[in-house]
């Protein structure tokens, strides 16, 4: 590990040492049980010992890495084991499973951390002169496997972890606009920020153990989207670096130049280059901040304010609404002392009672405010009335408060529920409005008839997260008992029918996690074959060697689903 | 001319017959006298003549035109001299000085109205079998020089107009989406949305002679884009018709699926394929419209407070703010019985003396609301504070009403110009917030010593149209006196400084009118040579034989400007 750059665990989420814990939750146990059959209380076995691991050994040659220890210093040309496992993948489910079953796959050769864009430019003609691979690397939470080598990669790999770039250089504040080295971590880059009086924004689930860089080459998108955009809009400019040259974007608010370069290295996931900078669209920290509840009667309800919502002149900074296993689940997650375990309180339960609602149906509804206290009293009187015309109650802001407290905790639960012979994972779309409702129902039916057919127990439950004009995006986490040796087809068969159901039902591939080898067999369909041909021809006439991060969001061999689940 | 096809004059803006007056505005003549010292209240020589161009013939083979008339019936193949010389240009200032002296450049050889996609596919396997070239052509208005062949093209060049595909297909009236053909033009459009209650709220100044696909292909921006979006906002899904495929992207309001395919095709001005149909975001009318009218003692205060609306809590659907020349300009344009003539009215020029100020520097200012009752009062109020904060004063809703009735006919004044020896043309900028100033000032300033060392009398003005998060476009008015033989070199001269500033000046080439040939040349410094190349490759890849609008955005061989300058 390297001074200063954070690193997760190499078997799981996050931080060594911290994990979920169910403790004070009585009624999680229980609903696991329930919705899956598992006894989350049964002894576990011992977390993953690195030293179990077989690991290969690296093919650095000899006459790249002195090239490389001369640009960079020996200290930042890593080829340890363990560095090298960190590097090789990210933190799709798949992966954690494949980690913790010593499958390792082609790991990097080595892993570098420039510390300037000078070292950046150099490390990449090197590598290009030595016919290497390169891979970037920001916060190693990517879940669509971008991160890792192709099987049978001849080359040498070379990892770059960006995470000695990790400055805000500059905030124009007459313009509302920072310049910001790519491999920031969330929290390191809002400290940074609010110091000064700015925020970004920007809040994925992944927020503590991702990167600026990694945002934009994977199109992230954040909590707060409705009012601060996805990183698509907040970033204006850019620096990247390509084989023998620099791509520089100015900052500029909105531009006529031709098909948007900013917008093809946006989503780019290493294939056009490594970026090592941006200009982002910051704001002042809000003087008000207030993230109101609500429930609804069945989740429809639900969808059908968010639509009006955005329909209407209000425009809060999120809408969030959950269907109605996972407002069990939010509850179930409630601490025994804290106020989401209170919901159910008799009180509130009353109410609902006398609306004639059936408790196993309601939805649970966070929106969130910003701005003057005039301005969120009036934001939230035109929320309110929208939420009452669909028949909702509001319940205060003591849920919404301890959802935004723990919003970044829910990835541990992952290697929690692998531990325990749970497989979890998530997938999000987004669909036109008119296609929300059938979506839900078409894939919630279409992985509970999967995994009956596979004779597997299995519960899948949805929030819409992000709201547009014309539609909105749903995410989707699910969770399969399955501890045999079939886990991995079993995995397989659920993303494939929630995959394939989005496709079917106007969905898009994505939201906001990308592509990468995950997602590639569904390109044709989601942006047609001529998309794919289009961006086929443009990574080809930067790259034609295919040095950088190959394989990626369009797939020359097997796609990624069938290949990693073949190896397994 | 095809029936139910709109088609400009051959040598100027928009309709036969309709054209730019001054009687009823007294003050016109004596301010374009004081401006630029041209009496444009003299005899002027009558409009050009069809009959005294030599038009070059047609170089359409037999075979070609066969396969046309087989796929498209024979009317709807035209090579008649008119139809093709309207369809040579677009109505940039340089196409209007060109096609008055008979310069008609590397006209189509054929001009085609198909009717259908299936026929724009057919046509376009057609053409490039016969190793021709294909100009998409919408409304004509293209000021960039976006829709000329090549001069010394010598394969044939085929013009496809796409007025025929001008419905509204569909309107998706729960996600607020409508599929539109590419080929309506603007007002037809809104008709059939008024029709059943929508709105695209889309008005750029060619509002009236351009159409949803020129928009998309040239990254088209509305008066009302600070609510609306760009037209790069407003699509959320289209077809394209490319060599033997057809790209379909479904309606998405977000998706991270890899480098924006959309996105490359905005903008793309016809070098990747034929836009036929586009999902676009639409609005239902709102309740309340107003735009509210305001004077700044200086452009500077305006700026100043179109800055701080954006930073506020409001958000208006536009504002507007013209530099003192400009605000003179409006003023003297004023007919004697409109209320913009009496904005110089004793009394509310007695309350600008009474605050100080110099009656030369006042800039009028627009902002626009929309929305309910209760919503534009709220934004007014917002809006109104920082204002006053500005040291601004509101003079109601008459002027903007009366800018709102005539904000289209703008175009038609420089036909009127060029008929009296005075150059008119515009270019138009974004930067971010912090050098919105330094730019107006040293392009004004630039511009100035030019047309001074030229020893020609010019003049420059601007207003802030469109405002983002981070910055604004500032769109610039030139006219120049030069009826000389010279009129082009000093035109390219004035045209050349101003660009330049915008570069040197934090700006872009341009917010919305495109690249085309004009801008080309800047392209490098726009984004670096690095984006050039990856703009290049995506080219080349998609077009190895560069058969789709070749030269455009990214020019091989002399850039247009230059090109043409030296081509008169």
């Amino acid at each position: 590990m390297i001074e200063g750059v954070k690193q997760q665990k190499w078997w799981g989420w996050g931080e060594d040492g911290k994990s979920y814990s169910h403790h004070d939750k009585p009624k999680f146990a229980p609903f696991v049980k329930k919705m899956v059959g598992v006894d989350i209380t049964a002894a576990v076995p011992p977390s993953p010992r690195f030293d179990d691991l077989e690991v290969p050994a690296s093919q650095l040659g000899e006459g790249l890495r002195g090239e490389l220890v001369a640009i960079l210093g020996e200290e930042f040309v890593q080829t340890d084991d363990e560095t090298r496992v960190v590097h090789a993948f990210g933190k799709g489910v798949r992966d954690l499973m494949r980690v913790r079953a010593g499958q390792l796959g082609r790991l990097p050769d080595v892993v570098l951390y420039p510390g300037s864009q000078a070292e950046v430019e150099r490390l990449v003609d090197a590598v290009i002169a030595a016919d290497g691979v390169l891979i970037p690397f920001g916060g190693g939470s990517n879940i669509v496997a971008a991160l890792e080598a192709e099987p049978g990669e001849t080359r040498q790999v070379v990892s770059v972890n960006l995470g000695r770039l990790s400055r805000v250089l500059e905030i124009d504040e007459s313009s509302g606009l920072a310049h910001i080295q790519a491999g920031v971590f969330g929290p390191d880059m809002e400290d940074q920020l609010n110091a000064q009086g700015w925020t970004l924004g920007h809040h994925p689930d992944s927020f503590v153990w991702s990167t600026l860089g990694g945002w934009i080459a994977t199109r992230s998108s954040g909590m707060q989207s409705d009012k601060y955009g996805d990183i698509a809009d907040i970033v204006r400019g850019l620096t990247m670096v390509m084989p023998g040259q620099v791509l520089t974007l100015r900052p500029l608010p909105s531009s006529s130049s031709g098909p948007s370069v900013r917008e093809m290295v946006l989503g780019s996931e290493g294939r056009l280059g490594i970026i090592t900078s941006a200009w982002v669209n910051v704001h002042r920290l809000p003087e008000v901040r207030e993230l109101q509840s609500y429930f609804f009667a069945t989740y429809e309800d639900g969808l059908k304010a968010c639509e009006q919502i955005m329909a209407s002149d209000a425009a809060p900074m999120m809408a969030r609404v959950s269907d109605a296993v996972e407002t069990q689940y939010i509850m179930a997650n409630g601490k025994k002392s804290s106020r989401i375990g209170s919901l159910s309180s008799k009180a509130i339960q009353k109410i609902m009672e006398a609306k004639g609602w059936d408790l196993e149906k309601i939805a649970m509804s966070f929106v969130g405010f910003e701005g003057s206290p005039t301005h969120v009293r009036y934001e939230k009187g035109l929320v309110s009335r929208i939420v009452k015309a669909n028949g909702g109650i509001s319940v205060g802001k003591g849920p919404g408060t301890l959802y935004d407290q723990k919003k970044y905790d829910t990835p541990y639960i992952r290697d929690f529920m692998l531990d325990r012979g749970l497989i979890c994972d998530v997938s999000e779309t987004t669909t036109p409005w008119a296609y929300a409702e059938q979506i839900h129902t078409n894939t919630v039916a279409r992985f509970q008839k999967a995994m009956d057919e596979i004779g597997v127990r299995g519960v899948v439950f949805c929030h819409l997260s992000h709201s547009y004009h014309s539609g909105a995006c749903q995410y989707f986490t699910f969770a399969i008992a399955d501890d045999s040796e079939n886990q991995m087809a079993t995995y397989d068969v659920a993303k494939r029918v929630i995959q394939q159901s989005f496709m079917d039902n106007h969905g898009t591939v994505s939201h906001h996690h990308g592509v990468g080898e995950e997602h590639s067999p569904w390109m044709d369909q989601d942006i047609s074959p001529a998309g794919v041909f289009i961006q086929r021809k443009l990574f080809d006439g930067v790259d034609p060697g295919h040095h950088l991060n190959p394989g990626k969001i369009i797939h020359e061999g097997r796609p990624g689903i069938s290949s990693n689940s073949q190896d397994a």
